[in-house]
């Protein structure tokens, strides 16, 4: 298939207050699909995350990631409260995490908002959400995949919880938000009418877990960590081979029956202690010694081609330089880009994973200095060049 | 904040015809949302997810969850194809994941059904995409956190690496879909124009590790296993009290100094294996040791609520049967709800996470029985009640 760049948002004006990931992610995903946004920061510091590790010449590679696509201005909301109400009233979409209350507090939570704005799409993005007991407590990533059951689940069974290596609870956390902005826009577009999107960081990560939580939710049983195996069958997870891991699953009948003949151990077939699926499943670890034995003298990609040609799915377990130089990922698929910032030159960061076939969304080019489009940006809410020299005078913006 | 429950996509026609988790999963979050999802099965088999654990008297508990909220009909896509096709030219989505190919060679692929609907949305979700050398393969989960490098990231250094226990990419694939999905609705409701959307668990998994991913980016270095342990700051990650893990972080110097000072040990302030944080991280072994002496005589609640008390993040690490309890999360979040399967009766499934002021999703009500709707559904597209009843004699339905 082709896939034509385009904007399926085009014309769709965003402010993105967002800090660090979660919300600017969210913002940037709308961004790559043709909305029009601008993110909005404190004048002199900025987000956070232009202080975050990876830095290049010492700009924060972090910070561009995931502030690509946008335009950028400062402004400072206590001093200009009154400039931001301009402003709110010709945009379609505020995206924000601040603990739940801050944007209260300064008198620009939704219930004022969506005075000026009785259509506006306002989506807030927090650790536990805006109610319940935990509300206002800064939520963390870690944070989020420790109470929502993510780590209790990840690792070996003899060792002690692990975290997934990745951000994933702000990851989902800010899919969930652009998606929960979609769902208001097409709501709106029938209606007129705007509305608040909660999303937490915490609820995104339970949801995540849904196929593993069943199996409490179904009997009250506790499912505990299993390494890389599975509980529906054996043989299943992570092999050693000579130069690294390779991944399979031979789950039921069928496929245990393939795997055997394919590495010519059909007397396995025989065996009492791997007879049926729920015998695999409870002696997994004698199981996986022996399919060690065959795998530790092929190299990973022996073993994943010799599986594949026989209908098993098998891959290896790539760190982040041979999946840069995949020639699927990096190749066809294009999941790394490079933009051109102003300071640094050219930067490589991670694409966009949703491709259309007429609006394909795509990085349109670098984050923003902090404050680098306050001209441009003021200008076209209305404000005069004098004024805008006024505000910076002022340290407003 | 309230949340009315409601209907943002109301009026909007889905045709699932997906598989075990990540089409159904994005089926399920746009059916909550209230588009009238109608689950396409196979006539006598069904989805192979009827057949997962857990089940309950006999029936899928897992199928209940990525399943709630819907239609369901029966149609042989082979002896059924003319069906199909009216079928189609009345809905606005199609989602399905298949292998790439399997719709094409059916004759029903996007080229084909676009002749007929000119609007219509059709969202692929599979393992690698829809273009690229590795398109074909069977995608699963765990191959898409190995191929990712996620697992290249996730455990302790000194151990192999391990996927994260829930199947985040499966989920993250089945957001992603629906993101997509509501974008090109946009695009069509301004336009008329439909189009294809393509959606792979590879792809949306190497998102979610752009934040550990950019550090390859910038300088080319590895990005290594460290445990629940981070590289921007130390310390930070889990640690076992009298009654199990805790999860904190204090990242960065003022963050250093409060905790030092709240848990009485100021003198390792003047430490020099401590002095920054550029060499906490370097040290973080020696100090996690420290800081394990002090929460291994503190129950978890007890360092949760004195660190949460001195502003600094922590959480307890809870398993499935403590977040099920949890006030917050069962409580005020309403993270799982209770559906009234027709032959089990009541069972517990995971609610939906976007929460939204006007019109919020909802569970809708019980995943349906293989072909339950067959009549009712055929009906509302016009075919007459002895055609119906020939279908199912000659097993079309």
């Amino acid at each position: 298939m082709d896939y034509k760049k385009g904007s399926a948002l085009e014309g769709i004006k965003i402010l993105d207050l967002g800090r660090v990931i979660a919300a600017p992610f969210a913002a940037a995903l709308l961004a790559d699909m043709g909305a029009d946004v601008i993110k909005v920061e404190i004048p002199g510091i900025g987000d956070d995350a232009r202080d975050n590790l990876p830095k290049k010449d010492g700009e924060s590679t972090y910070f561009m990631n995931f502030n690509r696509s946008k335009k950028g201005i400062t402004l400072d909301l206590k001093k200009g409260k009154s400039i931001f109400l301009k402003i709110v009233k010709e945009v379609d979409i505020i995206i924000e995490n601040f603990r739940p209350g801050v944007m209260d507090k300064l008198g620009l939570g939704y219930e004022e908002l969506k005075k000026v704005n009785p259509g506006l799409i306002y989506a807030s993005v927090s650790g536990f959400g805006q109610t319940g007991p935990y509300s206002k407590r800064a939520g963390y990533d870690p944070i989020a995949q420790a109470m929502s059951g993510m780590m209790s689940i990840t690792g070996q069974p003899e060792n002690a919880p692990l975290r997934a290596g990745a951000s994933v609870a702000d990851t989902m956390g800010g899919t969930n938000a652009a998606l929960g902005i979609l769902a208001a826009l097409h709501y709106r577009n029938r209606t007129g009418v705007g509305q608040m999107v909660d999303i937490s960081l915490l609820d995104s990560t339970i949801v995540s877990l849904a196929s593993v939580s069943q199996v409490y939710l179904t009997d009250r049983t506790v499912p505990q960590r299993r390494g890389n195996g599975y509980v529906a069958g054996a043989p299943g997870g992570s092999y050693q081979c000579k130069d690294g891991f390779v991944i399979f699953l031979a789950l039921g009948d069928s496929a245990w029956q393939k795997l055997c003949k394919t590495i010519g151990r059909e007397e396995l077939l025989e065996d009492e202690r791997f007879k049926t699926n729920q015998i695999r499943v409870k002696n997994y670890l004698q199981l996986d010694e022996l399919i060690t034995e065959w795998t530790s003298n092929q190299t990973v990609s022996e073993v994943v081609d010799l599986l594949l040609s026989v209908g098993l799915p098998a891959g290896p377990i790539l760190d982040m330089d041979q999946v840069y130089h995949d020639p699927h990922i990096m190749g066809d698929r294009e999941m790394f880009t490079t933009i051109n910032h102003p300071i640094v030159g050219k930067v490589d960061i991670t694409n966009q994973s949703i491709k259309m076939s007429e609006t394909s969304p795509f990085v349109r080019g670098s984050s923003p200095l902090l404050g680098e489009h306050n001209v441009e940006v003021y200008k076209s809410f209305g404000f005069s060049e004098e004024e805008i020299e006024e505000f910076k005078n002022n340290k407003i913006i």
